[in-house]
């Protein structure tokens, strides 16, 4: 019983539009309807790559024949677009973050509840492998009991200078990056209440918008958090980087280069100090080889097709939708928070 | 006009102890008076090594020939003993954390008012070399402004299991390691104000005592610095990370392996983006190489011995003091304001 291709329609064929239309391209099951960008000259990129033009949204939300809405415009137009889209009769996917605020988004759910249209958001960093590997090493106790998570993005190009720059657009790294770090962290603790949120920010190539930030989460279990992103780092502190009662995992890189260390046997009782210009220490003098096991990173892959091919079967009703409303608006209350911390330097508490 | 040697005695012959004894041995006008331990181990560990040893505290009171005690005993006995040798006429030296709590603190610089003698704390972390270099690279503004530091001290053998361990006597690790990395903070950020302080506390390998702590200290200045501090960290994270508007400074470990990375020229403009499996990064690519700027650090070297060189000159009158007790005053306020933070889960007024 072979079922009828979905067809998909793009709006803003920006880089990730672009992006999406690739991927779309690979999957079985889900044809490219057409795209639509405000941009002639992007309507004119699309037309070079063969693909049929919408002259406008209205065009695009009048062809009967698309099935599902990718939103994929600056940050401040997914709202209206997609309610427009579902009012239309698609279902939607918003590229993230999927709003401004948490009463936006508010909004955008009623839409869905009111036209009984899918609704979902592009959290594609869920199907990142340095992500899922880490959860992994969490899930199975790899390090005995975690209690400290850091989570580190660094680059050191300052913010794009488009309309990631402007706060009406919905700029900044908390909304850009921090999104994908915070949804990954709050899947990875799934179920354990966020107790208490202190977060700092930088405006080091910008004044307008945030341009990196570090949030430090505390959970009911007494695992601490830290979420971190920076656009200043010339130098790179590691992706990941996760401490447990009997061993620390870390990933350092894109590449997933990393090792988990753990203890080995009887902690050494000879300890030959470390000698500094000015003292000595046993605390920290590092462990003998023989004390400790190094391990390698129990690599997990993942293909990012599983995002669409999800929705089209949640479409179908043969699935449930993996990234979940709720989800997104906890992550979108969290990010309020974090702002809010910023600005009154002080703890929030979240749950 | 040669000077008669100062003569130095010795009170608790335990690791530190030890160590001040061979430092010693090392200076020029500076003898060793002798030793004296209440573990008769460490009294007979010091006839072997042909020093004089006193029967008692009382006994290495009375020795007139004394001008200088070192108090390097459990960190709460230092109170009592510092303020008995200030009354018998002895200048003193207390190791770090010079004491528990600053209403002690307060009884010892009054000790010191009432009876003219000096008193100073061994905070020989001043003299790290990674340290001076750091703050050579933050003083020369080698990094454009700078925004982020961040130093820590990362160990996988927990707490040393002897008196460290137990509140009463002082142990944890603010007051044992944050006592340092704090002390040279306020330094490098001397005359800047410190405006709030929020700090999360560990227990991993202990119930009693902090073994391991995170600080985010924010200064009037707008910098953040992050001091840390863990004993179950089995990767260590850098020892010192530095970010200016213009570039990054790293000090990876006690060896001083590190270097600066800086911008060069123009940020390209055709940038290669780096493809996870789950999305594309611009912001987060690294750069290409011909757009940074590799330096060495400008390492500084240091004497350690200028401690004591600095100590017998204050106590002629021919030097201030390095080592002052406002100075130590305001990391002990820092100290207590971590532990009412990490206690009170809350971000707490500083100055």
């Amino acid at each position: 019983m072979s079922q009828k291709d979905m067809r998909i329609a793009i709006v803003g064929l920006g880089g990730m539009g672009d992006w999406h239309r690739q991927l779309i391209e690979s999957i079985d099951g889900l044809t490219l309807a057409g795209t639509y960008d405000i941009r002639e000259e992007r309507q004119e990129y699309a037309r070079e790559k063969k693909v049929n033009v919408y002259d406008s949204f209205e065009e695009l939300l009048a062809d009967k024949s698309v099935d599902l809405c990718l939103i994929a415009t600056p940050n401040d137009l997914h709202k209206p677009l997609a309610i427009a889209a579902m009012k239309a009769g698609k279902n939607v996917v918003s590229e993230k973050p999927v709003t401004l605020s948490s009463a936006d988004l508010q909004e955008m759910i009623d839409a869905s509840k009111e036209t009984g249209m899918l609704f979902t958001v592009h959290q594609n960093r869920r199907w990142d492998e340095d992500y899922l590997t880490m959860k992994k090493i969490y899930e199975e106790n790899m390090l005995g009991e975690v209690f400290r998570i850091e989570s580190r993005v660094h680059g050191s190009r300052g913010i794009p200078g488009d309309w990631r720059q402007e706060k009406e657009h919905g700029g900044g790294m908390v909304l850009d990056w921090g999104v994908h770090l915070l949804d990954q962290i709050l899947l990875m603790m799934e179920g354990v209440k966020l107790k208490k949120v202190y977060a700092t920010m930088t405006y080091v190539t910008n004044q307008l918008v945030d341009d990196g930030f570090t949030a430090s989460l505390l959970f009911a279990n007494g695992t601490e958090v830290i979420v971190e992103v920076g656009t200043s780092n010339f130098v790179n502190l590691p992706r990941w980087y996760m401490l447990g009662s009997n061993g620390t995992a870390v990933i350092e890189d894109w590449n997933l280069k990393g090792e988990i260390v753990s203890a080995k046997g009887q902690n050494e009782k000879d300890v030959v100090p470390v000698i500094t210009a000015a003292g000595l220490t046993k605390t920290m003098a590092p462990r003998r080889e023989d004390t400790i096991a190094k391990a390698e990173l129990p690599a997990v892959k993942s293909d990012i097709r599983d995002f669409y091919r999800n929705v089209m079967k949640a479409i179908r009703g043969e699935e449930e939708i993996i990234v979940k409303l709720p989800e997104v608006a906890r992550v979108m209350r969290l990010m309020e928070a974090i702002f809010e911390s910023a600005e009154k330097k002080q703890a929030i508490d979240f749950e």
